[in-house]
């Protein structure tokens, strides 16, 4: 489903619900600013898109197959970029990445997408409250577009680092055997969401450094603050990683610890307990000339001799922090 | 042996079997591109090459030695591209990489390998329908090849990514001490893939940077294309491997976690034997005063004390989830 | 809150308390440097801010959202720059990042923070101290400035580099099992700090090899000495994680040594135990035709063989080293 | 020893025992090739080279102290190389590094090493045949030369690479505790022919990317061969590298789980025997009234329930796979 | 205290005991190459330095300030270089790090260190012999200073390598617990080595590619010299850190075995035990009918039937190797 809105420049006025067939008209009056929002397209779409814009084939191809690496394409006349929307969902916290294909040209944008996509309703918002901004082309509304979605990692991040808080304090805390579980799935979560967003930030950098004929030169601040919204999430995402492998480090510490006391702990029992039983062994001898055996208190002795025993290793080893 | 194909772009007609003997009258005419597929290759086949073509006898040389390492090398008038086709063959899925030496000029494509390529079909059957772009020359034929066999490498790392999550779940589910085998020979798969993959998409990158003289700029989309899927494959595989060291990781605690179980199950068997031991041990003292060896049910009352004090360490153990 | 001050270089005294207002005027005068400091701002004060120098308004907003990462950013008549003062409080040493915001502009400078920065203070000092070279402008204050706050990271690093020491005396010394959550405490603060410098360093190393129009050359010194200090402060960093890096190793060693030890010990004291034990129940045994045990003093020679069964292993084990 | 041959290009024959003296005298005429090979140099022989070539006093040094690291330097009018041959020797595959210094010029190459080099030989005798190709001069002489040194790595890592399979084949089969030997000894020759194999290729890499005034273009393509095989060494070694990592991690995970399976048989040994200890100690206790002990069967009965209590708990931990 | 020396280049001769005052006269003659060098400076010292040399005060301050990193910067007129000379002292081999401060000119040296230099003695002694190539002004005597100073770390890298094969050796053979303790030793040593060396090594290779006003041409090959001599040490300190890694490593995995041979022999006699101990407890039955207490031999069987278990077992856990 293709549903076109048109912002015209001079009039400042929005029409929002352009035909898929009159595009090609308007992009004719330079003062117009496109946006074709495309939803769960079907192949009759993409003829009509190819056919309105031009696009190159091997970029309709990239858009119909799903799972395209995040990347920044120049084509004559248009970019043509992939990036993913990130979301926890689910009682566990699945992490969705949603695809969002952007064809966008010097008056046009068009989005292309088979799931719906939260970013485009901020931006669509935004774009018609900074209209006083919006001679700048196209280029703006991109700016808007991939800002939302590249903001919306943060409170993410976010949520796992807290995530990870928890996991550290139990660790030291009241130990856990599943932890590890948790360990690995956020590594899981962290290692997608940084193959989302890593390649962009390099696309970028190349991007900023080059030669840019589409936008004009105020524009170029703008896509500088998204290189730097992405550097952030990355960064944020890296260090993330980083302290994973701490906390992933002291838990096998600390699992180590917990297996040293517990070899300390069957070492003292075993040695409280063999004690004890070698003095009930002794008196289980069967000597004939054996004078406690006769002792009137002998068996209450013996039993005491145990408690001592016993005790006095008890204590010894609690002293030591063996028990 | 050498089995030529030859298009000619004007009549847009296919001449499956030309001798190769005529090849070099067939390349004086522009218009026509011409294919040679060498299988199997004698060493009279190489002089013939290197006579109708003209190749430098030090790559005639890298493709008379196998297991060259993937590459792109720029001879004067043409290309000589090394790279592998990927298959996971037999019961146990053996990785099987399949050499192919390809020569690219500009209108000329020479393969050369000594096993069955299956990208060569495919890429014969594309050529054969996509006769309205080939006035493109010999580059669009060699897209058509390398792109089937780069293509070819992602659903075998499915494949891959597929045995991983099973062995994952193995891991935190049912623990099997094999999977360490399993993780090892998904490491070496991945580690040969990357071999055969990585310095391609260096290379790549490198030809797409430089001035082409050979191919005409509209071909060059389709090299960034090629490029394109190399990253992404070569992504997976970095991913892949990422994934396969947190398995390991898991693997590891969870392995230490179990050996802590069974430290604990020991510690707590052994608490509860030895305790009951006790007891037998100390009715089995030789006192002559222990009033217990007279009553009547002494026996029973033993008997009794040792199921009390083992049912209650085995409670208490089962609390602390030491058993 | 706006506190500003105004050097006249000309007559070389100070305005301690221009008013926020005049601020368009003074910047008239190429003679006058202008320092505003912005304590704990109000949107009142960003839009003064925006209004008298001209600030895009996407630095004004990433002054608003705290949390930005370090960087140096180029707009056009200005720098923005973000970075953080550390300090150690509290009884358990918590790394506290103070963020600061510097607008930087050929003779102004603009620091805008919510918490209070010490080295605001010793800038403000030396500037007053360092008149004679003040007609260097903005920059060499923002030199003083900037000099302060990454000079301020090693006397805390010296402090980090103490407790290490510490750490690794107790590790290879009176063992503690905290110790691994204090390698994990440094871990993340030297991750922190790590994160608070390194970008700064990048940023600095791109600046001074650029084309630097704001700034006349002489300045230009006094930054590549802000750019050595980063240096150093992230090489110590990295050396202090190396170091903590070694001393978790060897925490593992040690720790695992000492489980060999427990397990020594655990084996030595089992033997010992059970020898004796076996020599209790050999006279345990009810076999008619004993001969030791009619002896006069069987049991003393029963309890003889005892202990000298257990000392004569004492003394092995002991010898071996294994208790 | 110094022993030159000559080749003059125009009449294509070799003159095997040019005198040292002669050497200044043949390089007058540009048609001429002269390779002077110094074995076991004196300083005679070094004064000789300095004074016949004008070598600087610095090459001359290096030449003299062995150990230099592999490198390519250039001086005015001449290389300085130092490149290692490897082999495995002895009955334990000791490596050993034979140093070779080559001064390469426009029309001469200089060879000095002080123990024998294989690859000396095989060069000479390429020289020989491929006098067509010789009005090259002296690069291709040195590549043939260097070429021949750096092919002799690739059978040498076949061995390794065959010694590691059977090291995975023994962790996994038949475990054996001295593995870790290996690996260990396996991991520095890797890491010898690393340093011996890595500067090189980033000194050729530099020198292909370069204007070399000292060879014609044609001379060029064999340099890249060159480089092409170093890579090839290079990427071999990092992946036997990798393949040992990967070992290494294999047999701790198996050392592992031996570990696991030494404990949980400790467990079952220990349970077993003390089940029936426990039994022999019930009817060791002196109750008067214990009914079993007046039964006629009653020894054998005992006998009997611990045969059975032994059995059961050996079937169910057979079962569980403890034993 | 500075005690200066000048070389006149025309008539060769030296002054060893130039007026400090002096110096600014002396430097008119382009033909003089001075060096003053100032041991324990006062700030009355460096006063006269930034007097006569019109050093810039940031560089003084460096000078001034101890620790600081190893450094070439480029001031007007003049090089200031920080490097560290390294000796290991005491019983204990502590390594000691020499602070050398140089202010390198076009004809003049000036050394500032609190600590006596040993290569400064060395770098004299050589600067007199060398006289006949001295007219390569300061350049050269720098060379001479720093080639000292780098080449002292390659003796010093030999001891530590050989305490290494020791270390390596004891691992393998007698194992010591305090091995942990001598890695990480050496781990530290290499960590300052290498935080003393790699930063000169970068900003070497920076100066070598640049333009270098200051010194001719002919200087240029020393201090490529110099570049490949630190080269070298700065590789030979990471293989060792390798080597060390894999040390570790082999401790570890040694450190394992042993605890698995422990766990072994542990369970090995617990086994012979419990099962001799077992006999012991069947025979300490009170059954009114076991035949064997009877027998004549009935004890003598019993023991005899305990040696025979305790020694089959014994034979059988030695042959699997668990003993």
């Amino acid at each position: 489903m293709i549903s076109t809105t048109c912002l015209n420049n001079n009039s400042k006025t929005f029409d929002e619900n352009c035909l898929a067939a009159d595009i090609s008209e308007l992009r004719v009056d330079e003062g117009n600013v496109i946006w074709a929002d495309v939803t769960d397209p079907t192949s009759r779409d993409f003829e009509e898109l190819a056919e309105e814009f031009g696009f190159h084939h091997l970029s309709i191809e990239d858009c119909q197959n799903e799972h395209q690496r995040p990347k920044v394409e120049e084509y004559s006349g248009y970019y043509f970029i992939v990036l993913y929307e990130a979301e926890l969902t689910g009682p566990h916290d699945r992490l969705e990445l949603r695809e969002l294909n952007i064809f966008l040209g010097k008056n046009y944008l068009v989005t292309v997408h088979s799931r719906p996509i939260r970013a485009i309703e901020t931006a669509k918002r935004l774009w018609h409250e900074w209209t006083d901004r919006s001679d700048q082309g196209a280029g703006l509304l991109a700016y808007l577009l991939i800002d939302a979605i590249v903001d919306d990692y943060l409170p993410l991040l976010d949520l796992v680092s807290e995530r990870m808080d928890d996991l550290e304090d139990s660790i030291f805390g009241e130990w856990r055997a599943e932890s590890i579980e948790e360990i690995f799935s956020i590594k899981k979560k962290l290692l997608y969401l940084r193959r989302a967003i890593t390649p962009l930030r390099d696309v970028f950098n190349t991007l900023l450094r080059r030669e840019q004929p589409i936008f004009p030169r105020e524009t170029h601040v703008y896509f500088q603050d998204v290189f730097d919204h992405l550097i952030r999430v990355a960064d944020t995402i890296d260090t993330l990683r980083d302290m994973l492998g701490s906390t992933m480090d002291a838990y096998l510490s600390v699992s180590g610890n917990r297996m040293n006391k517990v070899m300390k702990r069957l070492t003292s029992i075993s040695t409280i307990l063999m004690s004890v039983t070698l003095i009930a062994g002794i008196y289980g001898m069967n000597f004939t000339l054996m004078p406690e055996l006769r002792w009137r208190y002998g068996y209450v002795y013996a039993l005491f001799s145990m408690v001592v025993v016993g005790l006095a290793l008890y204590v010894y080893l609690k002293k030591v922090k063996w028990i």
